[in-house]
């Protein structure tokens, strides 16, 4: 599909569910950094590729090392990460010249399948953006003052990663002033009026946020093709 | 902790996601049905225990060969689940006489913790009920007609089982009449005007529900102590 894609790989936190010095994109996982399996996981299903690697300033030493031992392509930028999710994806939206497709990708998501990619790009082509949602699997509350109250999570959605757009919609959103609620990209652009589509995704396509996680993912990266 | 402790394990459920014709409660998990490592854990935490097994009536025979196989003690009642899963607590909170702490789990939820466990009874002896919940990972969106809308995870929170109450308020709760929102027993112990106790609950208290979790349920119990 001979649409330039960029991939902005937000890594821009640090991770302090994690309990660790080292933010937990870095963490090895078969011996290998958590985020060059995320940026592998591309190179696998697209071609015509550029990453964007956005990391917090006081990273960019560690992920130089990390970039030149795994990777030969010069196809991957990398950028200074903001004071939220949305700074940080602006921030590497600057870099992105050319028209094209947008993926922004949580960092800490290894594990998302060529099948799964190929479907947001097919989506994205066709109505402007793609995003894959999962089912909740346990009941969901919602914490209202001191209390909290049952919600149906069957009118609910877990919202994964990446989350993709045609590169003008994407640059159009992020031209807003930011809002509190701007947790991920969807609500960035929804809030610009557009409608996001959403498209089923992945159990196995999940992120890497408590040492709880990267201990599955270790056992998962372990047994896997 | 001298009371009595039931526990219902609710398993009246056919798993349709599991694409499987066994119930996923049966399913094997290191050599052993699910059901009774999720069984085993209770035993490992708490004493003077009652469990009452909830089940599909066409389940009662495969279920008997597994308690038979498995357990040695008598304090194993069984009887049959309901059109949901609010009817199938309702019946087995039948076959619980004596005053005590009643714990309903789910069947597929096998790695409950001691620590959570002796954190729950500890709770619902000083406030009636505990309830652990853990932080959402993604994002969340509700569905709205035919589109979605963004909602702050923050203030939402996933249920996880056991979910325990003293006996008279779950019993009191259980007399109302069913609403499609009773989608768990802390909901219906809400409606009847009582204030759920959350407490922290634990990510490797996962719920198995699809191939995948229980693909990754496999790895976790076979490197575990």
């Amino acid at each position: 599909l001979g649409e330039k894609k960029y991939v902005i790989i937000a890594a821009g936190g640090y991770g302090s569910r994690m309990q660790t010095d080292i933010p937990k994109q870095f963490l090895p996982l078969a011996g290998i950094p958590v985020i060059v399996h995320t940026i592998q996981s591309f190179i696998k299903a697209w071609d015509d590729l550029v990453f964007i690697v956005v990391l917090p300033e006081e990273e960019m030493e560690r992920w130089e090392k990390i970039r030149k031992k795994f990777f030969k392509r010069d196809h991957i930028l990398v950028t200074k990460g903001g004071a939220t999710r949305f700074h940080s994806v602006k921030n590497g939206l600057k870099l992105v010249k050319e028209k094209g497709i947008v993926a922004v990708q949580d960092a800490c998501r290894p594990f998302v399948s060529k099948e799964l990619l190929m479907k947001c790009l097919e989506i994205t082509l066709e109505k402007g953006n793609a995003v894959p949602v999962i089912d909740l699997k346990d009941s969901l509350r919602e914490l209202v003052k001191d209390a909290s109250r049952n919600r149906n999570r069957a009118r609910y959605k877990a919202v994964q990663t990446p989350q993709c757009f045609q590169l003008d919609l994407l640059k159009q959103a992020y031209r807003q002033t930011f809002l509190d609620t701007f947790t991920d990209d969807a609500a960035v652009v929804e809030a610009a009026g557009h409608k996001i589509n959403l498209i089923e995704g992945d159990p196995a396509n999940f992120k890497i946020t408590t040492p709880f996680d990267l201990k599955m993912a270790e056992r998962f990266v372990s047994t896997s093709p």
